[in-house]
């Protein structure tokens, strides 16, 4: 690794949290603003985003939820009417309490006060469920199911770019049901949505499961989640859906005549993902030369750089890098980069954002008509091909171009799935010297379970996939049925 | 009139402000909230909102612009660095001054004051422009043009919705340029793009134009308008392009090594669209029956109705309309509803959101093999033809039912337009009976422009059209060779 040239100023293995940052700045996806803890999304960053957003979107609409659009202030007195929900949420409320500005002493000032304080929204169950009391009268108006995609304010102390901003973007549903099975069902759902897109789509290694009951969403009576497992073993909460019960249709009275005649409180769910994702995504995929995007992610599958040598023949390379482009633009989102930049500066460039197939064509190439390119998730393998096979191809490499990185993923991921950790002596070892998913037995009992948190470790969840077989405890000693996935996490 | 029963409680001839929230209220397009002056966007009036965005959005892209994300807090300070644009927002800003709350004499209060206040944004500019400095150090780093799509909180007293509320959605494109020329070009398309948007997708009678200098965006040295006349002759400002010259520029350094080896200031612009445009189609193409859609933002163009009886039959219905459906929807967006409802109440329901074609389908359409349906622009009129001929006319009927909004609207409009008026006796004449948009001279001077102001009317623009001509200014009686455009506003 020491004698290899990287892209990046830092490695994995150097300095994980600087090269994560590098991964960032490298692919210019972002950066600080001077609102502390508040981020902001560059160009390229942000057409990430919105290929997340328009295949998650698609995905709900399938479903059957409509979009829609709630306030963005809350008043705080609503928070009050669910206790577990304001308890969880009242750390970390950004609130307004002024409007107008004057002008006093040199500077500009709060001038008039709120008659009651308002928050900004750091999640919208409340405010949402306020209106689905007011939509909701009979059996046959369930289910109500809708879905906002907004930004969200949670003050943080300590904020890391994509992992842990005071403001961020997300997608939150919500949605109302007849019955407790339906609504359980909907949160199901809307999980293995986020599995899907998070194994399939993002090709990033993960596991989902269920919370334990202390680490649950303010308010909600299941959790469901995905845990993706970084390259540094650590674990991100990479997307959740909640079981809410009757608990926020009781705060808010969600209430309905039933089939029976009867009025009775509706079942709730609420579900989102954010720009987190973006953050899951660098360390699950990003290398010591930057980032790496899944071909459903890429605002580019292919980026073309004419090598222009400033001889007559310039236009002749820009017209064969327009026959390029055009010859592969039904199967790949292409650009051809002409901007003024030296071409080795454009082609690292393209590598630090991660661009599946970069392409530098000049002389050589427009003579011979073949497209020479850099393989990104290849080691930077270098290709050459007749332009009619780049063409024909180039379906088949971008699926290549993605098994090779849910492959690297899975083989790096797998190395760090521990099975044989049965005492607690063994995981306080494990985790002194290093970082991985330990999949473990526990009772289900919370008693120890400062023991872990000391480690800064954490139960991630109880896997789907239960074995169902007995064994110890990892906390207690005592018998255990129930498989948990432990791991330090961001 | 009087006679002819209408789908809305109230006409526009009886009450045109109750008219315009029945209208939203009957199309199910939002709701107040709980807090004061933001409104709820409900499904259907966001998946207008939706499409107008995506188109938009596409057009922006076309023209080289990238999205992306600002924080939605601003330091207070920041905005002192633009006099004229803190004295333009600083009355309507929300302030936030605290993060978390905590429990006191039984209820949570906020609890730890911020450093410094915080705006929610009303509008990026600044925020925007301190980007832009670093990201701008050579003319080859120029242009920069972006744009983002977020909430903006405004806070305003009299509140209504889509046209004024506190909290809103837009887009706001921001770009920044070597030079002027290049910079008010950039205007000029932007203010195209919302002409074209406005007239030609929404079908709405608008008038392109300069705004006075003493209207200008706070902080621009030029601002362009598209005027929407509302069916009462109101005028509507329904987007705006500004150039900002070097002022954004010089407060936040936004400076680059120019051709010429020096240092010089950029030239922006910044240029904006809402969803007020929601407002301006309401009171554009709505009638006394409820709303009409213009096709390219309409949710859906085709909706079928099955009528059922309760009989063996029901089934078969139910297979003709998802037959019906599948005949048109290669070029219309086609819903099937099927729900629980009865069948005139969901007529009704679809008449008053404007859908263009609703089709009604009951045993009679199955046996004949037809299609009933009735044209919401044309009066309601009710149309029966065979299924191959429905198929084989959807697309021309949809470009009907646009000319048909169209022309009403025109037809509406070109009746308040005055160009008869040169004093201003006769101005005032005009505005104390009747609403319109009055062009006459003007002298440019701002001489008197209390006497309009006492009218509640204003001058709404400069047309791009300018006769040339020589006449006497409506304000001084001078000679005077500008035409105006004077109407009252919302």
């Amino acid at each position: 690794m020491a004698d290899k040239k990287c892209a990046l100023p830092v490695t994995r293995e150097e300095d994980f949290s600087a090269w994560y940052q590098a991964v960032i700045t490298g692919a210019d996806l972002a950066e600080t603003s001077s609102v502390r803890g508040c981020m902001i999304i560059k160009p390229f960053g942000f057409a990430i985003w919105e290929l997340m957003q328009s295949i998650l979107d698609s995905k709900f609409k399938e479903l059957g939820h409509s979009n829609c659009y709630f306030p963005l202030l809350i008043p705080v007195d609503l928070f009050e009417k669910e206790a577990e929900h304001v308890a969880g949420f009242a750390k970390e409320m950004a609130i307004v309490t002024h409007h107008r500005i004057e002008y006093k002493d040199g500077k500009f000032v709060p001038a008039s006060p709120l008659e009651a304080p308002l928050a900004i929204r750091p999640t919208s169950e409340l405010i949402i469920g306020e209106s689905m009391a007011k939509w909701v009268n009979s059996y046959r108006d369930l289910p109500v199911m809708i879905n906002q995609w907004c930004n969200i304010v949670r003050w943080e102390m300590r904020t890391r770019m994509f992992l842990r901003t005071s403001e961020f973007l997300w997608q939150e549903g919500h949605t109302a049901h007849e019955t407790e099975e339906e609504a359980r069902r909907e949160s199901i759902v809307m999980h293995d949505v986020y599995h899907w897109f998070i194994r399939d789509i993002l090709k990033m290694y993960c596991i989902a499961g269920e919370k334990p009951d202390h680490d649950r969403f303010a308010g909600a009576v299941d959790t469901l989640t995905i845990e993706a497992m970084m390259q540094d073993g650590k674990a991100l909460q990479a997307a959740t859906s909640h079981y809410l019960g009757q608990n926020f249709a009781k705060a808010v009275n969600i209430r309905f005549q039933g089939r029976d005649g009867a009025l009775h409180y509706a079942h709730t769910t609420s579900w989102g993902a954010t720009t987190r994702l973006i953050g899951g995504l660098i360390m699950s995929h990003a290398d010591d030369d930057g980032l790496n995007l899944p071909s459903e992610i890429a605002p580019y599958h292919v980026v073309i750089i004419p090598i222009l040598k400033g001889t007559d023949l310039d236009g002749e390379i820009l017209e064969y890098c327009q026959k390029i482009k055009g010859s592969v633009q039904k199967d790949a989102r292409v650009l051809v980069d002409s901007k003024e930049i030296p071409s080795q500066n454009k082609k690292w460039d393209y590598i630090r954002k991660g661009i599946p197939f970069i392409c530098e064509i000049g002389m050589n190439e427009l003579q011979n008509e073949t497209v020479f390119f850099t393989k990104r998730a290849s080691d930077l393998a270098k290709v050459r091909m007749s332009l009619g096979e780049f063409a024909a191809r180039i379906k088949s490499n971008i699926q290549d171009h993605d098994s090779v990185l849910q492959r690297k993923n899975e083989l790096s991921c797998n190395q760090k799935i521990v099975r044989e950790i049965k005492t607690f002596e063994e995981l306080r070892d494990y985790f002194s010297q290093s970082n991985g998913f330990v999949i473990t037995k526990w009772s289900g009992s919370e008693k120890n379970l400062d023991l872990i948190e000391e480690l800064a470790v954490s139960i991630r969840c109880l896997p789907t996939e239960q074995a169902g077989s007995l064994g110890k405890c990892i906390l207690t000693g005592e018998d255990a049925t129930i498989d948990v996935v432990l791991a330090k996490s961001y």
